[in-house]
Formats: C-alpha cells, sequence, structure tokens
C-alpha cells in the first residue's frame, strides 16, 4: 500500500513569479523519482477551468457580487479535490499546485473585504481538514510585481483579467493578506524573497524544499 | 418611499408545469397593477445563466462533484440576488422566480443526499434572513411527471439536461423532500396539486395567491 502524496502549493500575487517556480518544484521532485501532478487554482480540471473563466471575465456590464466570486472559488476547489487532488495523493502523487485556499483569504478576505470567519467556515465545508502540506509563498513589494505583470502583459499581447484590473491598494491588500497568514502558520507557509533575481529566488526556494522533504522522509 | 416588493417562487420537480403556471402569476399580478420581475434558477441575469450552463452540462467525461455543485448552485444565488432579486424588491417590484433554495434542499438534498444542515449553513450564508414570502409547489406522483418532461422533449426535439438524466428514484426523492419541506413550513409553502387538467391547476394556483395577496393588502 503506497504512501499518501504530499500536497505543496505555491502562493503570491500577480507577476511574482509563481508559474516559473512551480516548473522548477516540479522538475526537482521528478528527478529524485517522485510522481507529480502539476496543477492550479481555480482550474485544473476541464470543468474548473470553466468556473475560472466566469472569474476572471472582465465583463463589466454585470459586475461579480463578492460572495458569488467566494462560493465560485470554492465550487471549483470542491470539484477540483474531487477530481484531481485528492485520487492524486491517494495513490501516493505528489501534487504541485498554483494557488490554494491561501490565495482565497488573500484576494477574496484581504482584496475584497470578505471576514475571515466565511472564508474559513467555507475552506472546513469544502476541505474538511485537507491542508497543504507545504505551501511556497513568494513574496515583493508590489510596485515590483505590477512592473513584472506589465511586462508579461504586453510581452504575450495579453488583455488585464478581472483580478488584474483591479488598483494599487488591492494588491497591497493581497499582500498584507499573505503575510498575515504566512506569520499565523509558519510551520507551514515559507515566505520567500522574489524581489532577487531568478537564480537567487530559485537558490532559496529549493533550499526550502530540500530541507522539507527531508524531514518527511 | 416605496414598500418593499413581495418575493413568490414557484417550485417542483420536472414536468409539473412551473413555466406555464409562472407565466400564469405573473400576468395575473400585472392586471393588478403590480411591477413583477420574472426570474428562474439557476440563472436570471447573463452571469448566473453562465452557471447554470455548467450545471446542466450532461458531460459524463468528469462527473461534477456533489458539494462542487452545491457551491455552483448558492455562487448564482447569491449573484441574482445581489444583481437583480434585491434592487428589484427594494425598488417595490415584485419577483416571480422558478425555482429557489426549497429545490436546494429538494435536489441537492433529498436527490443527492447532502445533509441539510450543510444547505441551511450556505443559506444562511447567501441569503442573511431573505426567504420567499409565498412558495407555490406543484406536486404530482413523479411517473406522470415523467411522461409529461418527455412529451415535451420529444416535442422540442431536445436533449434531456444533466438533472432530466437522473432516474426515478432520484426524482422521488426530490419529491418527498419538497413535501417535508413544506410540511415545515405551512404558512409560507402552499402545496397544489398539479395532476389534474390545466384549468383545474390554474384555478387552484389564483384561491392561493388572491387569499394570500388579500392578506398583505
Amino acid at each position: 500500500m503506497s504512501q499518501r502524496g504530499r500536497f505543496i502549493t505555491l502562493e503570491g500575487g500577480e507577476g511574482v513569479g509563481k508559474s516559473t517556480n512551480l516548473a522548477l518544484v516540479a522538475d526537482w521532485l521528478e528527478t529524485r523519482g517522485i510522481e507529480v501532478v502539476r496543477t492550479r487554482e481555480p482550474g485544473g480540471t476541464a470543468r474548473t477551468e470553466a468556473i475560472r473563466d466566469l472569474l476572471l471575465d472582465p465583463d463589466v456590464a454585470e459586475p461579480l457580487d463578492d460572495d458569488a466570486e467566494l462560493l465560485l472559488v470554492f465550487a471549483a476547489r470542491a470539484q477540483h479535490l474531487a477530481s484531481k487532488i485528492r485520487p492524486a495523493l491517494a495513490r501516493g502523487a505528489w501534487v504541485v499546485c498554483d494557488r490554494f485556499t491561501d490565495a482565497t483569504f488573500a484576494y477574496q478576505g484581504g482584496g475584497r473585504g470578505i471576514a475571515a470567519s466565511r472564508i474559513s467556515a467555507l475552506e472546513a465545508f469544502v476541505q474538511q481538514g485537507l491542508q497543504p502540506d507545504l505551501t511556497l509563498l513568494l513574496d515583493m513589494p508590489m510596485q515590483a510585481a505590477q512592473r513584472r505583470l506589465q511586462g508579461r502583459l504586453e510581452h504575450n499581447g495579453a488583455q488585464r483579467d478581472r483580478f488584474e484590473r483591479e488598483r494599487g491598494e488591492f494588491f497591497e491588500a493581497v499582500r498584507r493578506a499573505y503575510l498575515d497568514r504566512a506569520a499565523s502558520a509558519p510551520e507551514r507557509i515559507a515566505v520567500i524573497d522574489a524581489s532577487a533575481d531568478l537564480a537567487t529566488v530559485q537558490h532559496r526556494l529549493l533550499a526550502h524544499l530540500e530541507t522539507r522533504v527531508a524531514a518527511w522522509r
């Protein structure tokens, strides 16, 4: 009987480099012979990517209600857990996920101002105790992250999604909520200074990962 | 300052004649000079109709998790309340809605087997005390309703949606949950025997409506 796999999440605001570093983490684990499932929230499956589209659609004719946004996030999470994350962990695979519930506390809590107690209630409802084993929070000053985001959008010729269109104070609140959350769960959440050059950030990230994985084995 | 409008819902399983009777109720109110907003759940706005599409999509490659279904229903409800129902009631319009939270207790509770306490928690979260002023529950034996549904689908050349594909025992459980709910809130929910011919059903429906509306004025 195989052991349950580990659940690792990457967190952080727009432009902090989550995608690049997620690939680094997943590759590092795979070179150690671990089966890795790479995924993201909201999304990760056909049905949840459709929910993601609803969440990111910047249609301004009908503003999305904050509670509706929160419930869509958790609907996608319930589906993602049932159809992808729990089955992977159960067969012993490790799951590396771009954003999870810490992002909900940061964006819908910090950003939108929804009370943390309301988010916790839905977290308990949907996750029934499941938490990431390790969360790598990529942190950097908002202005620098916004410059990186802008550079990427221009490079890709992409439009800003519904969240990317928010103002600076929204992203400041998101960052603050992330750091508060890390302070309240230091044994799970490692804060990585992501403002340095990529090689330095990756060195810091792998140092955290290696220490943690060694302790698990 | 105008008085808050009234909130009337029509409930019942597939094939009981909700659409026809919703039009009857709305027309009857309008002839009395009342501004009526006709709507439905899940749906009623651009964003919520998109959520409805996700709920009804019979894609079997990725089964929809029961909790995800429940959360999508309440996400659509939060949006519907915020962008359509509450504004209408606030300006004094009456809202006549095809299905609301009683349907969630019937379909996701009775049909899917989700505990009523979990549904109540989300109801409180989203509605914050708002309840319909009157609910007209159209009730008839499941077999007869299924024959009507089949006739309608053949007439329209339509495919069955994700709910319409359920088996007979699902619809029996839905009906039972609806009747239990009516028994627990007899002052709000009027059960209309919908197995008779249309004229008789409409006569019964309008008798209930007239009595109730007279008591409100």
